[in-house]
């Protein structure tokens, strides 16, 4: 495999910053080329401004219109160009932050704002005109999987946790952001209790994230539907006799039967 | 009421920008006091870093730790105290944005990574130990409403539309974040085809928002579960007897019966 691997903790002592590493030596032990981004230690700018796009000065900035005349132009900042490098030679994407405010951190959230940019990862249509996204579109055939750390428990982080379900809070970065421009989305791995951690409960940690690292080839995606597969109607609402009953996110994975 | 209004868009002349300036002056017409945090216009930073705790240098940083320790001192980094300032004076919050990636723009998650801090947003106890937040804590008593901008139609941010419903999208900031720290949080208003908006939708999007200000406080909030409300276990775990057969976010609003 080749792994880009994003990381967003500010203390590289942190038990992110642990994780990081052991989780980059396990995929080079296992023979897979790894390249990275840290943020933090890049000084990476998470703000979308005018100066991503070379956008001239004075004209009105609509983000989209501008991201996708950059891209034609090859006029985008260096530094998302830098990342877009990255992204296309990888075939998997690890996102790892820690769970702050039930999202990721804002120089993560900033990285998906100013690097999954229209044009690059999204607003590519095919020969019939269709928009091709959720589940097809330019980074379609890549991997990703989220490994989030939150100081919370486990239960309380599932399906009836007062946080609520960890799959419902990444909703918008598995669904909304990576499915959205084609990338399959494994199981996110949930390193719990981390505002507490005893050398034992570390070492269960890591041998769970080695573990997820290992399989992450023959892992199945999360079973999220497909735009263009007919489980949508022209307005994008779900068809009616599909898991008629459900509502929410839980309507957007495929069932069986 | 005494508004903070929070707005996160580059371009002042955008229809966010618009916007702004409408709900903004539509508050004051009505005899309100208003304070803003126009994020893009005061270059806010919103990457938290241990520069914010005037941490020591080469001391491991633990952020909550630090925070705390941070609050307690009077040592945190003056942008901050400068919005816990205005946090602190107003008893009603806007929080509006173009919804970017189905979540906030990083400038404004990062508003709430620096600001909510630990020790002045959550971390308060009561005098039997109890963890003071979901319905309760530091901020209980204000009220805060998003305004949202997307390019999306509404029925696609609806209960079974293919992006989500918009709820559920903002149970992170609405609920983990908002309501967390106590502050009841109103339904929150859609401005849908915001990438397409001819004067006629402009003016109906101005009119909704106008209706919306002018009835905040008289709005019911959304109905969120208290963590001590006795409807949850000791570990945080929904009680079987209530809503049995809810999991995920629908799972955490109160129901009649």
């Amino acid at each position: 495999m080749k792994v880009l691997w994003l990381a967003a903790h500010p203390e590289p002592r942190s038990l992110n910053g642990s994780l990081y590493r052991e989780g980059v030596r396990s995929l080079e032990e296992q023979g897979h080329e790894v390249r990275t981004s840290d943020l933090y230690a890049m000084n990476f700018n998470p703000v979308v401004t005018a100066d991503d796009f070379t956008h001239a000065d004075g004209e009105r900035l609509i983000v989209g219109r501008a991201a996708q005349e950059a891209v034609r132009r090859g006029s985008l900042a260096p530094d998302i160009t830098a990342e877009h490098a990255k992204l296309s030679w990888a075939d998997t994407v690890i996102v790892q932050f820690p769970l702050w405010w039930y999202g990721m951190p804002a120089i993560l959230k900033g990285w998906f704002d100013r690097v999954f940019v229209a044009g690059f990862a999204f607003g590519i249509h095919d020969a019939q005109g269709r928009q091709l996204r959720y589940g097809e579109g330019a980074l379609a055939g890549k991997r990703a999987m989220v490994v989030v750390s939150a100081g919370a428990r486990e239960v309380s982080l599932g399906p009836r946790g007062i946080n609520g379900d960890l799959n419902d809070l990444l909703f918008p970065l598995q669904h909304g952001t990576l499915w959205y421009a084609g990338i399959d989305v494994l199981p996110p791995l949930l390193v719990h209790g981390a505002d507490r951690m005893d050398e034992a409960t570390y070492a269960f940690h890591v041998d769970a994230l080695r573990e997820r690292l290992k399989d992450l080839p023959h892992t199945e995606p999360l079973p999220f539907r497909r735009q263009n597969g007919g489980d949508y109607d022209d307005d994008l609402v779900l068809r009616p006799e599909l898991s008629p009953h459900l509502t929410g996110t839980a309507a957007h994975y495929r069932t069986e039967s």
